[in-house]
C-alpha cells in the first residue's frame, strides 16, 4: 500500500488499521515528522468507515524511545532550546490525537519504551506487551522532569510515592509491574498477534456504543462523582434511542449475536 | 414484620438494618418499585435512632443483576426509550441514597453482581463477597455504556486501560480481582453473616464520628488535597467538642471500652 | 552540632540532612513545640545549599504516634476543646511544610505510626519503612474522624472500600499492605541507613530538576489531564534552558555521568 509515509508504516487488516513506527534503527525515537505521521495516520483511520479499530506498534526490537536527540531542535548544543515547544507542537499534539481518536487505539508493545514513548504508550486505551519489555522514565538523568502526560497517568496508577522513585531514581519499570499497577492490560509473547485479536473482538462492538465509552472513561478520570453519573446519562439516553441498542437488546434476549451498524 | 414491601424484606435485628432484594426468581434484576423501595427502606434505616447500620443484600442466587429487561421503561420494541429517564429516576436515586445515607451501608454480595447491580455493590461503604463471585459489565453487548456511576468508580480502582478493556470486552471480573483492586473488603463463604460482624462492630462506634468519616472519605475522593485538609478540620472541631470525643478519650486513657451515645 | 532543638535531633551528613523526632519515650508523639521544630529543620534545610535532601525518622522503638494527648490543647478533661486549632495552627503547617519543601524529603519509618503520625510519614516524598511496622489510624476510638490530609492520601491508595475499614475498624495496616498499595517504597530492616542511599542518590541530581518532578506530581494528583500536560510543558521549558540540561544531555552523549549546578 502506497501512502507517502516515511517513517511510520500503516496497514489495514480487516476493520484493523495498524500503525508501525518504522525507525528500528533509532529504536523507533521521534522526530518531528515522524510525530505527524502517526497523528495523520489516526486522523485517516478515524476518517474511514471501514475501520472499526487502531492497533500502533514498533517495528523492530522497540516500541518507541521518545524523542529523537538528533533532532534539530532539542539539541542544546546548538543553541537556545524551547522544548516546551517540542511538547507544544510535536508530543501534545500526538498523545491527544490518540487520546480524541473515536476509535479505540491498541498499543502492542513490542519492546522497550522510553521517556516520551511511554506517554505514547499509556495514552491508548488497551496496551498489550511483551513480557520483561522496559519501560525507562530517565528523565532526571538529562536534568529534565517527565511530560507528555506522564505525570498525571503515573501519580494516578502507581501512587506518588513510586512516581516519585521512578522519576527520579531512573530505574526501569518493568512490563510486570506495570501490569500489577493496572496500566497493561495482558503480556503475550506476540503483542501484536494479541492485539489484533482484542481489536477483532472490538470490531463487532457498535462504534457509537465503544466511543461512548472511551469518552466517558477519559471523562470521568478528570469529573467529580455527579459529574460523571450525569455525563453517562446523557450518554445512555443517546444510546438508548439508537438502532444498534434495538438490535443489542433482541440479539440479547434471543441469545444470538448482535450486527451493529453504528446507528 | 409488616412492612408493605413488594420487591424487598426490611429487617432489624439489634442495631443493624438488613435490607434484602427479595425477587430471587429474576436473580434480584430491579424494576422501577424496587428501586423506590430500597430508597424508602434506606430513609427508615436512617430515620430510626435504634438502628447504627445497615446491611444490604440478595436473597437466592444473585446479589442484583441491574436493569430488569422485563420493565416497560427500557423495551425498545415496545416504542421510543428513554433510558436517561431511567437513571436520572430511578437508579441515579438509588446510588445517591446510599452514598447519602449518614448510617454505613454494608453490601453483603451473595452472589452475581450484573450492569447496575454492580454499581449498587460499590456505592456501599464496605463489601463482604462470596468468593469466585462475578461481576458482569456487559454493557457494550446491548450498544450501551456503563452507567450509575460505574465510569468514576472503575478508572479509579482498577485504572483507565484494565476499565476498559472490563467494559469493552465484557469478560467477569471475579470477586478475587475486585478484592484486589480495593473495591471489596473481604470474601467470606456467608457474606451476610460477616456483614453483620462488621455491622456490630460499626454500631458499638460514634454515630457522628462514623458520619464524619464518611462524608469526609467521600468527599475527598472528590476534592484536592487542600480542600480535603480543610475539611477534615471543621469535622474535627466539630467531633472534639462532642460528649463522644470526651468519653472516647477518657475511655482510652482509663483503658476501658468506650459508650458512645452520637452526642 | 548545637541547633537548639528540645524534642528533634538536626544533623547533616554529607548534602543530606537528617531529622531525628527525639521523644523517645513518648513514641514520639508531638506536641505543639515538637512540630514547630520539625517546621523549623525543614526551612533550614531549605535555605543551607550544601543540602540537597532531608530525611525524617524517629528515635526509639516509634516513628511517631502522632498528637501528643498529654498536650493542654486536647485534653478535654481542662475544658473545652478546639481540635480544629490543633488543626490549622500545628499539624497542618507541619504537614505543608514537608509537600512545600523543594527538597526531596524521606521519611525512614523505624517503627509504628498512628494517627497524625501517619500523615506526616504519608507527606513524604518517598518512604522506606521497616518491615512488620504497624501504621493504626484508629480515630474512630476516640469518636475522631481522620486528618491532616489522610482522608485524601488514603482514599487515592487504598480505595473508598479499603480506608473505610480502616479508619472505622481501627485494625492497623501493616507495612507490607502499605507497599502493595503503592505508599511505601521500600521495606528495610535499616530504613535510616535505605533512606540515606536514596538521598545519596538524589544529591546527584539537578535540584531544579528534582524541584520540577516533586511540584508536577504533586499538581498532577489535583489537576486534571490537560491541565498536567500544560503544567509539564512550562516546567520543561523552563529545564530545556538550563545548564543543567546541557550538562545532561551531554554526559549522556558521552556516556558519563553529568555534574549538575542547579543553573
Amino acid at each position: 500500500m502506497e501512502t507517502g509515509y516515511k517513517f511510520i508504516i500503516y496497514e489495514e487488516q480487516n476493520a484493523t488499521a495498524i500503525i508501525s513506527l518504522n525507525r528500528p534503527d533509532m529504536y523507533n525515537a521521534l522526530n518531528a515528522e515522524a510525530k505527524l505521521e502517526v497523528v495523520q495516520a489516526i486522523r485517516d483511520a478515524n476518517k474511514n468507515s471501514a475501520i472499526r479499530s487502531i492497533v500502533l506498534t514498533g517495528k523492530g526490537k522497540a516500541f518507541s524511545t521518545g524523542q529523537d536527540l538528533n533532532d534539530r531542535s532539542v539539541q542544546s548544543s546548538l543553541g537556545p532550546v524551547d522544548l516546551g515547544q517540542t511538547l507544544q507542537n510535536e508530543w501534545n499534539p500526538l498523545i491527544n490525537s490518540i487520546r480524541d481518536s473515536k476509535k479505540i487505539i491498541i498499543a502492542a508493545v513490542n519492546g522497550v519504551c522510553a521517556g516520551a514513548g511511554i506517554s505514547v504508550a499509556i495514552a491508548c486505551d488497551l496496551i498489550i506487551a511483551k513480557p520483561l519489555t522496559k519501560f525507562v522514565g530517565a528523565f532526571s538523568r538529562l536534568g529534565l522532569a517527565p511530560d507528555a502526560g506522564s505525570t498525571y497517568t503515573f501519580v494516578r496508577a502507581l501512587g506518588y510515592q513510586k512516581t516519585m522513585a521512578f522519576f527520579l531514581l531512573g530505574e526501569p519499570l518493568m512490563a510486570e509491574e506495570m501490569l500489577a499497577a493496572g496500566l497493561i492490560n495482558e503480556l503475550d509473547e506476540n503483542p501484536l498477534v494479541r492485539s489484533i485479536e482484542y481489536s477483532t473482538a472490538i470490531n463487532k462492538l457498535s462504534p457509537i456504543s465503544t466511543e461512548a465509552i472511551k469518552k466517558n472513561l477519559k471523562f470521568a478520570m478528570d469529573a467529580n462523582f455527579n459529574e460523571s453519573m450525569e455525563r453517562e446519562m446523557y450518554a445512555q439516553r443517546f444510546l438508548g434511542r439508537s438502532s444498534d441498542y434495538k438490535e443489542g437488546l433482541s440479539a440479547f434476549l434471543e441469545k444470538r449475536d448482535p450486527q451493529f451498524t453504528g446507528n
